[in-house]
């Protein structure tokens, strides 16, 4: 590929299991394409174990994009590492900007960059990042080892972020707004008879203290006569939020209330030319897993295919 | 468990894709459940070669389904080898009958049974089943070394049925109706390079003809000059269509005018109780893949396990 090429009928925005899977189906339906992907592999990549992926009885989040990596680069696709900050309409095409001042031209764009870690938005929950806050048991459990730690959440990001940290760590408090955890039984049975996991039910976290470093976590409501905890880290997994800067830059595309892009059954969103796929969808019922991602980036390839013949 | 067991919360009709994923599912979310399956792994384990699995570069059907069994299995999750022939309403539960005779009882039902081939409907096709008539090139290709065979169809399965029978047969006449090849380019393409496959376009298979054997077919219009093709073998890989015989006795459940179950984002059929997945149904935009399947059969376990939940 000419290194100047910067015309396709199709680019793929997102390099995570819609993305990829999208770029494996249109490399059979043979559409010359573009997969730009700020984050190699998406968000999964940060899960550390992942059990209920049907062709594999256990795989971490890395291995299992690998094997997608290795999948799409078969078929000499090119992922480009940047990200797309800028869409506009431009006469029949659409005009893609990146980070890095690129720019291409898309026939048609399939929007698959999923979503972004959602904060508790907390003063110091900023600067603290790196210091003791952090969004990723699997990249940084390892810093903690036989130290303290809190988890925030309760689903099944939490959960496993949990389980994950009292291998590693001395002690892991797992603090919870609501009375119950949701998500897996699997997950929450292993927490209920994990010793070193300890729930703390019905309270927040309001805010954070520390001198250079995080040293302790404050919650909304005393919790054994204290109204604050010492930690050395505080894991924050509360879910995820659609990665939104794009797409407000697309005032035609529909979104729900929660900013997730509303799909059809095609994967087609309300921009003519613009397909969505993933995470970031309201798709496969709102269920956000791996392979509901990787089939809707199936569904949006097949239904542009259709578009791009239909066109010629 | 015990021998005597007939009683779930959830049984899964099938298991290919569809039904093996959502029993990974249901077992994570720890639902009681049985999978009762004629056929481990379904039609998917007739592919000879599957290239557009997100996390496979390249891999037999058969090898796929066991990675799925053994995924299955490991949550020790009891595969039934036995097909259900019927399901009634019983009280506030279902009963399914098998053709072992066996009785089973579900609260809830997940259909994934999916596909079988279509036929040609020709006189003498279940007479040569066996005996040159074959729907499966990836199980049959085997017996027809060096011989002369012929396939029907211009979609996925035929392309690729002629493409693995050519590494194996002398000659391969694929034999289709319209005058294009549909399904992935990738496949097209290595079917025109390949010098043993000569296509047939604008034709029909209108009639068998042997003695004990196939010997030859019948067109509906001259191809060279001659109405006959002597063969060793024909495949019929025409598609297929949905398992009906046990939906037809749920009258409760609604198909569209191919037969497909018609099923809403959670899968969830229009019989309460009933939800389906897989290439049985009308869901994925009809695309069915074994990424969709699987897809929908996580979907469907999800929106199950939140009727189980409210039903407590």
């Amino acid at each position: 590929m000419s290194d100047k090429k910067n015309r396709y009928p199709l680019i793929i925005v997102g390099a995570g299991p819609a993305g990829l899977t999208a770029s494996v189906y249109a490399s059979r339906y043979r559409i010359d394409h573009l997969v730009i992907g700020e984050f190699f592999g998406g968000l999964v990549t940060e899960a550390h174990k992942i059990c209920n992926f049907p062709s594999e009885k256990e795989i971490s989040g890395i291995d299992l994009m690998a094997k997608m990596k290795e999948q799409t680069r078969s078929f000499g696709t090119v992922i480009l590492p940047d990200k797309v900050v800028d869409i506009v309409k431009d006469g029949k095409e659409f005009k893609l900007t990146t980070q890095m001042n690129k720019e291409f031209f898309a026939e048609v764009i399939l929007l698959a960059n999923g979503t972004e870690n959602r904060k508790l938005n907390l003063a110091g929950e900023k600067e603290f990042l790196g210091k003791g806050v952090s969004y990723c048991a699997t990249c940084d459990a390892i810093f903690f080892k036989d130290k303290i730690v809190a988890v925030v959440g309760g689903s099944d990001s939490a959960n496993t972020a949990s389980l994950y940290l009292a291998e590693v760590a001395k002690k892991v408090y797992q603090i919870y707004r609501k009375d119950e955890l949701r998500g897996e039984a699997a997950w929450v049975e292993k927490i209920k008879y994990n010793e070193k996991i300890e729930l703390v039910y019905n309270t927040e976290v309001v805010g954070l203290a520390g001198d250079g470093k995080l040293e302790k976590i404050i919650l909304d409501k005393p919790y054994k006569g204290e109204q604050e905890i010492i930690v050395d880290g505080l894991f924050i997994e509360i879910g995820t939020i659609p990665q939104g800067d794009l797409v407000g830059k697309l005032p035609t595309i529909e979104m729900n209330d929660k900013h997730y892009i509303k799909v059809g059954q095609d994967q087609a969103t309300s921009q003519a030319g613009i397909w969505a796929a993933g995470d970031i969808t309201t798709g496969s019922n709102n269920f956000h897993q791996i392979i509901t991602a990787c089939s809707e980036g199936a569904v949006a390839v097949e239904s542009i295919f259709k578009f791009l013949q239909n066109k010629k």
